[in-house]
């Protein structure tokens, strides 16, 4: 689809199709970053309410996902599609894959929520909210990157794309620092064990969520300019997303 | 592609490309599954001399990867394949990028195991190998896992991919297993948090290849029987790999 003019197909419900496939996938964006966007409140929060909330949005992400692949597949059984526009449904495919995966981990990252609300109540603003602050900021770093990658898929926005990827390392960063001080934490007060684990747990989803945002912003680098950037250094990375359609 | 003469095709060229393909996701699987048995030998002898052959492996895994990524798209540009092909095709993909990733949860394993063989050592029949037991267990039920997995798919055994999708119920149940244990012994003796730890994260990844095996097992099911058995009951699924083709 490189930027061109979509109505350019020869069939129109051939484009449709296409509009389709890339409706649904954003429309399971939506839906995912919303699954993070309360998870990470549940944590902020620290109460259990919100943490229920998350398992209702899973159905209809499951059903998303059945339903994008299945397009996929007719779509290209029916219309062979040409390179650009078959690197375009072979990037949606693989995309919904992470985008169930994020939500996965959303979930898990509302039942530690839901564990933390039962440990944290008594020391609100005590010892027992240790670990609490970096744990928000990086639901927050986390949050923002799966924004800009729904943003950069919608737009098809290499560049916007491989600042995604540049920022996962940050992220990355943060999840490190959270575990090396969960550790102190730990050591200093082995009753607290319990607690910062479900800390380090969420940690963990959210770092993971940020490795799934990377491979989709990874994704939309190829679909539009039909280069594979896995596994290639992230000044190759950016190299290829500010090169020339 | 249903278990009917591969040479059925029309084109044999067509046909031939279609066995290259199978034939780099099972060198691939191979890969993968030799990484992930050099990560838990390592676990089990405690040295970190094994854990290094870990990377060596990497590169040719991603190498494949982008290989058959790039098959399957020429493939369906040049053929146009048929309802079969085309899903065989579309499994293909889907499952190197799961087998990608059991590679590199085996690496994080290889990297725990280094880490362990560092506190390991002095206590190598005492307090510090606690844990160790339950971890090598759990190895191997992975492994076995994954071996079947491969043979699954190696012969589109339906009846024995839904038999693995069983078997990573147990592996979940010892994985959880392990991180209670794992809590119990940090709480009676926080000096082993640091070391106990990296038996919860190396456990976590052995996990998480079993959740990957089963991934694959549910699109061996999908590409001979044509149905999506993602996010279904086990019982559902089942079924799905026992009816008649």
């Amino acid at each position: 689809m490189d930027n061109r003019d979509i109505t350019g197909h020869i069939s129109s419900t051939f484009n449709d199709e296409l509009v389709t496939l890339s409706t649904n996938v954003l429309a399971m964006g939506s839906l995912v970053h919303e699954q993070i966007r309360i998870a990470v409140e549940a944590l902020n929060a620290g109460e259990d309410s919100l943490a229920e909330k998350i398992t209702t949005n899973e159905q209809r992400i499951d059903m998303l996902e059945r339903q994008v692949d299945e397009d996929c597949m007719r779509i290209i059984a029916r219309r062979q599609p040409a390179a650009s526009d078959l690197r375009f449904i072979m990037a949606m495919t693989k995309t919904v894959t992470d985008l169930e995966r994020m939500g996965d981990e959303a979930e898990r990252i509302g039942f530690m929520a839901m564990r933390l609300a039962g440990t944290g109540k008594k020391g609100r603003h005590g010892r027992a909210r240790r670990g609490f602050f970096e744990l928000t900021h990086l639901g927050g770093s986390v949050l923002t990157m799966v924004e800009a990658t729904l943003q950069a898929l919608r737009e098809r926005d290499t560049e916007a794309a491989a600042v995604v990827v540049r920022n996962d390392l940050e992220v990355d960063h943060e999840y490190e620092a959270i575990l090396r001080q969960a550790m102190t934490y730990m050591m200093e007060d082995p009753r607290s064990i319990p607690r910062v684990l479900n800390v380090m747990w969420a940690a963990r989803s959210l770092e993971r969520i940020g490795d799934r945002a990377r491979n989709i912003c990874e994704y939309v680098i190829y679909l539009v300019k039909g280069t594979d950037v896995r596994h290639t250094s992230l000044e190759n990375l950016e190299r290829e997303a500010q090169s020339p359609d």
